[in-house]
């Protein structure tokens, strides 16, 4: 059994990476709902990831979306967020938002259209470089809507190419995270649909290409921790986009339709030590807050993967491994549902308190009036979206 | 077994209701890709619809959606669409592109929202007496994201109440036709998420209201020609919504997902005489073109369901009772084969010509340079969304 | 809030009913694998079932399986089951391991058959009289395996025939629970795959006929506690048939696949009193224990149905409600959280020794020496299963 | 366009191998319905298995299981085949019957278990050397029922180490056909549950290793057809184990549930030419005939794969990819609907009638007299099972 001090330094050393754009006005195709103080630039969405690092102290870092964060000086957005005590996390390609995009970008059937995804691609390096980041992280909305419309095969030779030409521009420090999608926006077929896709792409181009896993990708009924498990075991899990569904690809909050899957994520995280930095795994929240307060939404995601961390951290590693050897199923279970069912908020308050933060940083931010007063200082200008 | 000229007769007096808002832009939530051509106004939404009509002679009725198509005078609208030859269809309710209806419009929990719904629901009325027709359709986006976030319970009061006063307001040659749904864009709950809950609600209303089947509406692996066979059973299959899909609700063609699907539901209709006019049973469309031109896809589907519905037509009933009375499993299922795998292309042609329509109404519109023509003429103003 | 002595009330008075078939052999279409110690005939499995009310006091009633518990003197075993401090509960009945069946049973085209098995059922109903039992449970495999193979139509006809004869056959205290599942294991089409067509064929028969909920019997991504509350609205929630699952029917220990799930159902349960007796609700188990010991197995579900209600016991409902009023998704969401996080193994413990028990019921029954003496015992003789 | 010339030789080199259990007893976990005439033995169920070549001219070769076909002397079953005019093609392991793999044979925690099952394995080579055949066909039931039940990632590597051994002992000319399969028979997760896993393995093992894709053994809603793309494009795709499904792995006869997905798997199939017996992907039936006779449901299944191959070789390939190019989304759509569309039984019978076949293969058994005959002589003895 880890110790309590351990299981803090653990959790102290994980680091959520927020999105730029979960702060922004997000909905689906029938609705977005606009909410008071949202941001306008992306200045202020990472004066408002900002936040909830400051009540966390778990969400170091922010990630980008390229166009949707184009601004003329990186490096003045780069020192804006260190000023705010946070860091530049992955730049984020988007070549699904141009009207060339509608066949497909980096595997579209027309030459020129690929040009020009991989050209966007090169300019995300040049984010890299302007930031310092080191993650490019691509997902792609390529596919097909209807049967015929492209050649399955085809689109992969084309894919594959056009992910080679990006991967050498990348520099030794940079590396490409890959994502796939079980569906949405293709309806018949994606041309990056699962893990077995991403991994096999990966494969060709290199080692600096790895997965990412959105935890909303997949299909009813998918053990993710499986997946996570495979990828570690490759060496190729690059990173996680978390969120939470109940359907499709809902992108609730993580933890809130299944917590116990997250728990069990995260316990094959912690059984291949891969909650560690050295891992280089990148904890990434992909959420929409369509109706709930983005702010505390996301505070509250942080602590949702925090609290799955802990209870992770606090399986007996010996007696499970002990039950497990000796086929006994009922005792090996026993061991996960006794640190599942363990409440860890009292372990997570006290570490707070250890490290100078509000035990409950919800309230804490609540109590701020950080929102009152960006509900008041942007009522003017438009607010960002995920266009915007 | 149906004689060839029974066979033309029974297609003959199907009409597939289309819908106004097939033909202006639509797509995901991630990016709506804007296609020359498209309508600005309801009057040419309509205009679009009667080509439908116009090449496959099997497209008579063009559903509004209110307050997409609101008009100053909907007794012209009415008139401009009878000048082409299609008459107005089911007026559909729209609550959920309005701030007010971010928690919910008839299931709301404030009491000033629900009343605002209930309003938007007797001005559809009011369109039904200003265009004649009878149906008013109703399909609410009301649902709940989180667990918790209000009462399951108390929002099916709610929304009893609230159509208890919608229906109070009915005309006797009215009727609601009420649609269920499974998720989206409520990602937890929705407040109408089956055919029990909707049948449940029309069951409390009264003899005037009966159940709307969206075939995208369902849970993966859900038999819908039972639920077809169901509703039929109770008297309360009112309409169809028909598109098709592979994973959730994707708006597809119908036919182009899962083509022996449509031919099953269309052998609970044939097997119940449900295809007949008297059956009140309104086959609609309800698609997104996203991708594809929207006039040419419409009548793909208007073709398509009218091939589903010819080879349902020559199954011989004779031979699959007794099969089935025989217990004879390969015997029964070959039957529905034969027809299944029958190539009724040419009897559709052939039904065409009897009509002096073209055969190929998908190569007759083309030919018509009706495309190139709306395609300059609407070149300027706002394309009509879904939302315009 | 309630009382932590309220909470405890409420707890001590939710019995759940145990399945005599599940101390038997079970499996999948692959294998079974035998168990040392499993009961050889209905005395045998409600000497177990009564374990588990000795360990946890809160099973306090078994159901049988007709014929798989036929004795000749129900009394008798009813006597039995009474010494062992348990009762009969509900009487199951299987219409689904006889050859004559393979078509179907009270649906099957074969009027000889359909009165077979109306026979089967009055024969359930004598064993009611027999025990003093009040339920007859009705799971039906009926269904097609191939699109044909027999009208959808009329099988429901006949189902409905055949039911309204059984229930004509019940006395005033008794009533019918019947059970829908989803598919399984008919492939094609099943004669009661959802709430709505269990609900359809109560509400025809009449006040005594109520719809049983299997926990594990729906399509992926379905809302149970949705349906749960529908039916406690309408008045026709019977029973739970408590199991968890994965992918399909699984079957595994009720709590174990998707627990947060499990707490929001109870939760429902809670919000509409239905925990009550009054309420007459039959929270049963429903469970196969392939691989894992079996009475353990059901002490842990046992265990998981009282953690789960304790949680939603402690759900506190004056903030919910405002919180939902307020429309404050956030906090709602964390009024229900803050409840399923709370770790109510102390407290289910502290009421465990209020009573005489021990606070830990596996721990004791495992100490007991009770599985070494049945493993001994009953080495000799036919153990058990599905079938026998 | 393949002329009707090509068509017809296209179809005749492709042989459909059947699999000897499915002429034997099989059903679900609740029933298995015994069937008249149901072979007793290895050789009955060749000489059934030889019936269906008979008539079909499309079903050259027969799989056996061991230990289920297991005879002392294999070279007598494989001359009884030849006289029978079919070869014995794969051998399929069975490592989920026997006791002590109640928790995993190849993966198990207990070496000794291992041992035991890698052994297996070893005798099922000596049968491929017994036999002539070239193909060990491995489908491991392995996997957890309860999270914590065992290490993922530990039987990952007892996994790999015992693949290695197998594959180790292998002739030249041999090959491993490595199988995946989404759950069932275990419910929580399953060792090889995607051909992402199970290509890692055949990577990791060598040239001779690859995938076999059962189309039932999937997540609802993936897109099979691309999988079977990335399998062709690794040159991984070993075999097929053809069967049908509405839900999960029903193992209903192919092009039953889904014909259209069975033709765009065709389609794919034949875009990478690998139709043609040099492709090395052998066509595998893997189905259970639960209710329907088993001679001619095999017969419909090889006549159900013959008209899906029809179909996607009358794809005009030209037209194809101008509309692919052309980026013309409906018109491509079009094209493969086109061939679909079309009724190719007339093709095939007389194809059929070209190489001396009864143009209609089921009429043609069943007046053979061939099913009274073996439910006579076959009246005594034990009929073949699953497990027989």
């Amino acid at each position: 059994m880890r110790t309590q001090d351990d299981v803090k330094a653990a959790i102290r050393a994980l680091g959520v990476e927020t999105a730029s754009w979960a702060f922004a006005n997000s909905g689906t195709r029938f609705k977005v709902f606009g909410q008071p103080g949202v941001p306008r630039d992306p200045f202020e969405k990472i004066a408002d990831a900002a936040q909830v690092h400051r009540y966390t102290g778990a969400a170091p870092r922010v990630s980008l979306h390229i166009p949707w964060d184009l601004v003329d000086d990186f490096s003045a957005l780069a020192a804006h967020a260190r000023d705010l005590g946070v860091e530049i996390g992955a730049i984020n390609s988007n070549v699904f938002q141009d009207d060339d995009y509608k066949l497909g970008s980096l595997a579209n059937p027309d030459a020129a259209v690929r040009a020009k995804a991989v050209q966007h691609h090169l300019q995300c390096i040049d984010v890299l470089h302007a930031t310092g980041s080191t993650d490019l992280k691509i997902w792609l909305a390529d596919g097909l809507n209807y049967p015929g419309q492209d050649s399955l095969r085809d689109r992969q030779e084309r894919l594959a190419e056009s992910l080679a030409t990006i991967y050498a521009a990348l520099d030794d420090e940079h590396r490409i995270l890959l994502e796939y999608k079980f569906f949405e926006p293709a309806f018949y077929a994606t041309d990056i649909p699962d893990w077995g896709t991403s991994l096999t792409h990966c494969l060709a181009l290199g080692d600096r290409a790895s997965v990412v896993l959105d935890t909303g990708h997949h299909a009813p009924g998918t053990n993710i921790e499986f997946i996570v498990m495979m990828l570690l075991r490759a060496g190729r899990l690059g990173a996680f986009d978390f969120n939470s569904r109940f359907y499709a690809d809902d992108d609730l909050m993580v933890g809130a339709a299944d917590p116990f899957q997250l728990f069990r994520i995260l316990h094959e995280i912690v059984s291949q030590d891969a909650h560690r930095p050295e891992s280089k795994v990148n904890f990434m929240l992909d959420q929409c807050h369509n109706i709930e307060p983005k702010i505390p939404a996301v505070i509250r995601s942080v602590l949702n993967v925090q609290e799955a961390l802990a209870k992770a951290l606090l399986v007996d590693p010996d007696a499970l491994v002990k039950a497990q050897a000796d086929g006994d199923v009922l005792g090996a279970n026993a061991v996960l549902m006794d640190a599942y069912n363990t409440d860890v908020r009292p372990l997570l308050a006290s570490l707070r308190e250890d490290d100078g933060l509000d035990p409950d940083p919800i309230a804490a931010y609540q109590r701020s009036g950080y929102f009152e007063r960006i509900a008041e200082e942007r009522a003017d200008g438009a607010q960002a979206g995920w266009g915007a």
